[in-house]
């Protein structure tokens, strides 16, 4: 069964202090590595978490208030630097190229690697990156521009072989493949032997929804049911929720009502605004609705 | 007598690493604190060595590569979440208004303080800034893209008054600030007392240099004569002239050479490849030409 890896790299908002970084995270799932968000500073969290440059190659970036994007420049120009050839995807807003190609070409910078990128502006969820194992769609957000967040799931593997079965029946390897797709077997004296007899479910796909920055909208409910992993933003406390209200963010009650709603399994809150002395009140917050939350921190891991 | 204090924020060239950070510097003199370059991450370590947000008016960037200037659309956008009023000046490159605008603009961000772009594009020395007691002048250097370092200088001062001289000559006190400006006096009685009997020499004004970044390039020897504190960037080692020549960057001799040739008291080296291990081998090499050198270190302070 394989693992999912959510690496937080900043997860505060706004302002940026001595000690924590705005909004970035790195998801592994299957094969990928794929960067969510870009705050400035982001390149030198990678560092720090030693995740290697390389092994990016696909961007998901939210919206573009500058707590979110502004390290990327920086990002794409170290790849450069690095010797970088291997195609890049960033998935972002409408208006990020010219932005981000702006800041490169002033300084006569170039990128010696193919950098594609795929603006957004659909106001719908679509599906903007598939490959055999993932998939990746948008989640129309609900903030002061215009926010997607991300849902990455697994796609359904192949059904489990039962090894002592397929031995009894002695099928010949070679049928193994079709076996694990659902097909049922033809012995050689005829007998038909049915997939459920030989296999069972395969694992459960897992999936990540990363929603930031965002007020709170039951709409996004039907796109994230039952997903393994919601990270909700809760920039707030329920105190300030007019302040939520007015800036277009959440608190951490609004954050878990929709974790409850959409029956996740887990809920990590954070863009914890830098008023709050203690983030474990984000959590004391949302537990009184959801239970199984969890507080981001930079630097911090989520197996899942 | 006034201390000048320079911050090093950023020492390293280029790529990134966990603990090191690109190009950035505040310099204390006289009421100012002076911005000098910008590279991404420069917000953080303004916090970190505690100084004060409000207090810079004026930033001076060199040339527009990302880690001189990354991180100078992060630093306004917080300048405006910290709900500045007062304007803000920025000396760089022509085209750095265009691109920095257009990363706020994206966002549908902006500034609630007046922000006011000073773009240069002369290949001579100019001054840029002027107040009652400070200048700032270009310096034209030698990289890829058009690039100035600046010349800080304190003006001359008053002339010091001898106070016993002015109370044995019972002066009034109404004349002291001519006195200081260096008038001569008649007394009462008719008789003139040149200056010279009631003031000294005012102190030296110092001055600082910043160049960075720039190839080996003697045509600022003249520019930067006698300056009291020079900051040239070493980012090769002389065992690598040719990739500094290739690159337009110096090695520590070069830089040590034009401090010698301009007569400076002091040099302080920076911008070093991140290629090196031990960067007192900088230092080493440098001390071989002119014997009064240091090496910048992130979070470092001088005092002149």
């Amino acid at each position: 069964m394989s693992e999912l890896k959510l690496h937080i790299l900043g997860c505060y908002s706004a302002t940026p202090r001595a000690f924590t970084n705005p909004t970035a995270q790195a998801l592994e799932i299957k094969n990928h590595i794929f960067l969510i968000d870009c705050g400035e500073g982001t390149q030198v969290q990678l560092r720090k978490q030693k995740i290697k440059f390389s092994r990016i190659k696909h961007i998901f970036i939210s919206h573009l208030h500058g707590d979110h994007f502004f390290g990327l420049p920086g990002l794409l120009s170290t790849f450069r630097l690095l010797g970088r050839d291997t195609p890049l995807h960033v998935y972002g807003p409408k208006g990020i190229k010219e932005a981000v190609t702006m800041m490169l070409k002033v300084g006569s910078a170039w990128t010696n690697y193919p950098l594609l990128f795929h603006e957004l502006s659909s106001s719908n969820s679509e599906l903007i990156f598939e490959d055999e194992k993932v998939e990746v769609y948008t989640i129309p957000l609900f903030h002061r521009v215009y926010t997607n967040g991300f849902l990455f799931k697994e796609k359904l593997g192949d059904r489990k072989l039962d090894i002592n079965a397929v031995l009894n029946y002695n099928i010949d390897t070679c049928y193994y493949q079709n076996i694990k797709k659902g097909k049922d077997i033809t012995l050689d004296n005829g007998e038909v032997i049915p997939n459920g007899k030989l296999t069972s479910d395969p694992v459960k796909p897992k999936s990540y929804a990363f929603c930031s920055d965002t007020s709170y909208n039951r709409s996004i409910v039907p796109i994230i049911e039952n997903t393994t992993l919601l990270y909700h933003e809760s920039t707030f406390l329920e105190e300030h929720a007019n302040l939520a209200t007015q800036t277009g963010h959440s608190t951490a009650k609004q954050a878990a009502t929709i974790a409850l709603d959409a029956n996740v399994e887990r809920l990590i809150l954070g863009h914890y605004s830098t008023r709050y002395g203690n983030i474990n009140e984000f959590k004391q917050e949302a537990k009184l609705v959801f239970d199984n939350v969890e507080l981001a921190e930079d630097g911090k891991e989520f197996l899942f």
